[in-house]
């Protein structure tokens, strides 16, 4: 009788064999919102749509002068960590950046190299901050993904605007939103890998710190469950010394002599140019790179949490059985 | 650490708690083909429409005397059992129905009581013969769910006629189909269990057997998988001897002695009346009764074999798993 582990390796397969694509496909239209939902949302597969942005102003106006002019003086809140890795493992530690606040133009300053500040700067913050922080800007693109808001029956959640250095890293980790991931200048770097790659992704306890060159703090120690998007563990770090579940593996360089499994995963590597959008689904997991001074705009609309995620939950669990990793 | 058997009960407990209802609900008119695909399909979950079959000739025209007067002398195939029993577990033998030849006439005049005849006699055959046997009837409905078929992309597999004693029975099985059963005449009662509720349900190889009243064989003995719907156990039943994974628990008398684990099931029973449409999805498990001489028509739509069906493989999987039961 085959152990968990062999079964659930053998689940991960059959995943790939009955419906994962090898790539990420693309569509070189927006699509009908009822197909999309059947092909894409439904299945929970990602792909990458073209000419569904190239009608925002956005894609030909935010050049950093024009952006300095319309929002340079706006103070904004901006990740910034000692190796560019935001809400990531370091050691056995889960580090979280410093959230500084900071007047766009200053942000710029640093990206186009004309001040020196140590440290990786990252406008990233998760929280609608497009409506929030810089709502000047609203008014270039769309408030939301007509079709996509038409196959979900509902708005997004939030609309987050993102800018960095080539140096800044989003470590792999998944979200309980349905995600449309639009690049606006440079590109983006993700990797991606299904939900149903679980079983090989190794999760730790991470006890939570802040970045080393402000405010440290001696943790206290909590166990959470392992089940949790980047934006509940920003929030759970409200209650400080809370242990973190995370992924302490770097796609990029995996240590396959702690993290065997992953040999097994079939991470998936590609990039999304300007003028692209990436249909990104629930509970994917996914890192992300971008070239120096990127903008992107992303669209979060809450998942369902239906019979999809009640069987991933079910995997989760799996996978913390003995002998299944 | 918690058990297999146990971390797939709680699986089946959230289930309930996430998404499913207690009751199957009612829709008043039909549906909008991407709202039903998102509230219906996609979640996996039952309901029954109503007002969606109205302007169907069937649902006035098809009385017994119509039928015998267009298209009474047809050829059709019945199943005739000992017990009303057809594709069932009875013992440790898995029983299949004797496939009769008849006129429609003769079967309306034993379902009317005008002649009498041993078994129980259930015109059931799944393989489109309401378009295969009784063509001449297609003009009293439409040849698809319009609405269904937009928002699955895809026309039905098959059109089914359904016609029947009250003492006929469907067993507990499920279908790899999506299932849309429309009753004309008189009314079915449906007891169904959700997929989630697998780790519940028992399952046995059991030997194939033709009804005893013709043509008894000798089975020889062949193990095969347990994910096989209806129609595939039918298939297979060209190949005599092959070994039936079916369900032998009867959901009107549980033997819960022998099966315990079938206490912690969640059937749900009720009626489906005429004019009302029953919206089955693929994967649940479900038993059938009906009132005497009730007139059923249902279309089979092929699922998608995708992200939930990888998953309900593994649950398959897992409930074979030592322990698990």
């Amino acid at each position: 009788m085959a152990s968990v582990k062999e079964r659930l390796a053998e689940f991960s397969r059959e995943a790939h064999e009955l419906y994962l694509n090898q790539s990420v496909p693309y569509l070189e239209d927006p699509p009908d919102p009822l197909q999309f939902y059947r092909d894409w949302i439904g299945p929970n597969k990602p792909c990458i749509i073209r000419n569904a942005i190239s009608h925002w102003p956005a894609l030909s106006k935010w050049t950093p002068e024009y952006l300095r002019k319309k929002v340079g003086s706006k103070v904004i809140s901006v990740a910034v960590t000692p190796n560019g890795y935001a809400d990531a493992v370091d050691g056995d530690r889960f580090v979280m950046p410093e959230e500084r606040k900071m007047s766009l133009s200053a942000v710029l300053d640093i990206i186009e190299g004309k001040v020196q500040q140590r440290g990786v700067f990252y406008v990233q913050k998760q929280s609608s901050n497009l409506l929030e922080e810089l709502p000047e800007l609203a008014n270039d693109l769309e408030p939301q993904i007509p079709w996509m808001s038409t196959a979900l029956g509902k708005s997004p959640d939030a609309v987050n605007f993102w800018l960095g250095e080539a140096t800044a890293i989003t470590s792999m980790h998944k979200d309980h939103y349905e995600n449309i991931y639009c690049v606006i200048s440079g590109e983006k770097n993700f990797i991606l890998l299904p939900p149903t790659d679980r079983p090989f992704i190794p999760y730790g306890n991470h006890s939570n710190h802040y970045v080393p060159q402000s405010k440290p703090y001696t943790p206290t120690v909590t166990i959470v469950t392992v089940s949790l998007c980047q934006v509940c563990i920003s929030q759970l770090f409200t209650v400080r010394g809370m242990m973190v579940p995370w992924i302490p593996l770097d796609p990029l360089d995996p240590d396959l002599d702690r993290y065997p499994q992953y040999g097994r995963a079939r991470p998936i590597h590609f990039i999304v140019k300007a003028g692209e959008m990436l249909y990104l689904p629930s509970l994917w997991f996914h890192h992300v790179q971008q070239s120096h001074g990127c903008i992107a705009v992303n669209f979060w609309y809450d998942m369902e949490y239906d019979i999809k995620y009640n069987y991933f939950q079910l995997l989760e669990m799996l996978c913390g059985f003995p002998g299944s990793t």
